[in-house]
């Protein structure tokens, strides 16, 4: 990479009536290839080869909404009525993703690719990865939702992804991780969302770094249609009361005089 | 709308294994929607009658990425060299659509629905709302671009509109100005990628207060592709070194004491 | 101003070894003059004069906090308990200080600013911006509370500054619209610590476009201590349970297919 | 802490006309107080004891600016200048304190606390802390600094703490590992300013999660001297122009057709 300037960029050149995205002109993208294609470009720096491209617009439907559920929608619902225009609304949802909240399929992904399974066996390197959490009494990321006994979107993100061609030893990793929890545990701590996803986007050779990037886009759309509803349908200033607030600080007291 | 619960929403029901967007299963929605549609079923309440899922998935592509020369791109260098998560990193440059910066799509959409060209002559509502902003000594927004003398992704994007059916009396007012303005003003200011996608997103049906949702979602991506381009190939601390800034401040001066 | 370089700025110097604010070594201001004094430095450019460094430090001590009534104070428990770093979620919730909440403190002050007290009779001006208001249906930013009938930090601010000697025409003209509108309206909306902080601050010769200002830099400190409040006291992911939220969208249907 | 409610805090109790934050009503600590005892207020739960207010105002002071040499002055200015609110430009800047632009409070003051300095031998520790990291072939954070060989805000704010007599452990941990690291690289690697406050607010009792609450507080003083400057002083639409921009991604290629 060469670095002569302040400014340097791989990703889009843009001259006046030109934008090439990777090389790519970006109106020949447009009508010609899918958004899905085209965050697999921004993302890995080339068009996808096969199905990747209906694999990422999968991943970012299933991660559109979950309703006030979410601390980012509530958080989306309290800015907009406090008088805030569209996109600082959204971003301030968007910062609530955070480590625990869509955070576990950057964590679960990192996992899965630094544990390397493209060349070794994947029900020992499960155990081996299970044993390493419970040594340091820790839960894995991607498995169980505080919501859902089994996240309905996994067993269809995985079909998805299985009938394009798509899964590989990284979300065998997590199937076999899945496994090995039922039997260490003797419970079933189903592989979530989040996990799924770390496992595709792994499968399909991106880096974990990018894990939230998905979830940013895709619950992005669903902030939207939060502020959207909010500015829409409800009142201004979303209040929390002063009576349904249990305060359990110091009792009253009189400001002491400063000493020195 | 019931009002009855402190949180209340149209948007989607989440019960235990169950998650319904408008009322859809979004496990059948993954797979058999793109994102397109599924956008605009959450902008929209309802899933496309015909193409517009295809003319959203051209106005996220039109939209992805516009290099160094977006102030919301730069904002995410400076934020992602500084230690912040993808997610947070990625708000800020959300932020910073304001406006100036995207913001002419929610401005331009709102012109052409108040403007109701449903019902009335186009040409002659043209000139009405171009000598309006003139006696009002102020630019009508949606048409000029600071690095294009012609933005490649308006022919583009009104091309596909016209090729799905999806153009109307709105996108008509849009070039109907553009036809007012060199008639008036005796040169071309050509309407840009905003100004496009205010037209077809009022064709299709959707509230200008969504005009900065599409951008929001569209150039997240782009902005990812900078967090990550960022943290895995420049150095740390994107740094203004103190000899590139020009101080034009007070001189060197002693603080005086307190009076009273 | 001059403009040959792409970054200036009026506020600081830096230099190897040294930082000079308005001119002032930092090491200098640190200890020999208040937080208060140091913020007047920076909104206005100059040390104050007499005391607005004390009223300063009152302005940001009256807004420090709001408890949970507050909407920003609410954004900052979703964010802070999906796992976000303190800045992150502090700023979530000072994006959340918009036209609504706080956002009164800019908007009175432009209307005190732009109205010229110093050289016009303040009871007919008062009189005359009411009946502005009125005319338009919109009700006067700066009075009247959600949660107080009488805002306590008013008397106490307006004290302070008088016998700090630094109330004027502007302070004068809040306390006319507010005398004004008892005797329009009959009933009395009282001046709130927003319209307070308006008038002393335009008194003191501070730039409405500053008005939000103060009010970041306050309640900041409120924010942060919610942020620990969370992390320290309170359960990760704070969520809504799905029993909680009312949805009133439309009933479960199936997903039609694509027409076209 | 109780927990009946969904809304819980010990911070402020607000009822109609009474705001009382940690039990003290807030127009008595307005005039009264200082904003840094109130901050020390709401940091720790109680009013300060002795000089403790005076050093957080010393802080403040300290942190106010550092020119558009900072990261989040740059992001504030590219933000400003898109068209956004005062807060939500303001936010985005202090989003980008982060781990490594002010995140050294933090890091530095966890590791002195973690050494618990008050019941050990202060030089032993320091040669034991600094070999672990030398071990990890990581840089212990809070000493040096890119733009100063000695920070001037170091010897000026321990100066004034030692006057105030609220130096302690944890401060003499910070000098002996300057000493440490002097006599064991052979160079000197001065505290900078973010480990000299690691090291004063570590005696004043504050945990270090609030490390950088002190820098969000300060800096936002500065950010908003910024955004005004750019919005009175400066061009709308801060823009790097393509010419300045280094692109060495691909080069123009077609778009191949997709292929499943």
């Amino acid at each position: 990479m060469p670095n002569r300037k302040f400014w340097n960029t791989s990703i889009t050149r843009v001259e006046p009536n030109s934008i090439r995205v990777r090389g790519y002109d970006v109106t020949e993208l447009m009508g010609k290839r899918s958004f899905g294609d085209v965050v697999y470009l921004l993302f890995s720096g080339e068009l996808p080869k096969s199905n990747e491209g209906k694999l990422v617009e999968a991943i970012l439907v299933a991660g559109c909404d979950h309703s006030l559920a979410a601390p980012s929608a509530d958080t989306v619902r309290f800015v907009a009525s406090s008088g805030v225009p569209l996109q600082a609304s959204v971003a301030a949802g968007i910062i609530a993703l955070g480590d625990s909240h869509g955070g576990a399929i950057e964590q679960c992904a990192r996992i899965f690719q630094e544990a390397q399974p493209q060349t070794k066996d994947v029900a020992a390197l499960a155990n081996d990865i299970l044993a390493a959490f419970r040594a340091r009494k820790e839960r894995i990321p991607g498995f169980g939702h505080p919501q859902h006994t089994a996240d309905p979107r996994t067993a269809r993100l995985l079909g998805l992804a299985r009938g394009w061609g798509l899964t590989g030893p990284h979300t065998e990793l997590a199937l076999a991780i899945e496994a090995a929890m039922e039997r260490q545990l003797g419970r079933r701590l189903p592989l979530n969302v989040d996990g799924a996803i770390a496992g595709v986007m792994s499968d399909m050779g991106l880096d974990w770094r990018l894990g939230k990037g998905f979830y940013v886009i895709s619950r992005a759309s669903g902030l939207i249609a939060h502020y959207y509803e909010q500015v829409t349908q409800e009142r201004p200033f979303k209040e929390v009361l002063w009576q349904e607030i249990e305060y359990w600080g110091p009792a009253p007291r009189p400001v002491p005089d400063q000493q020195s």
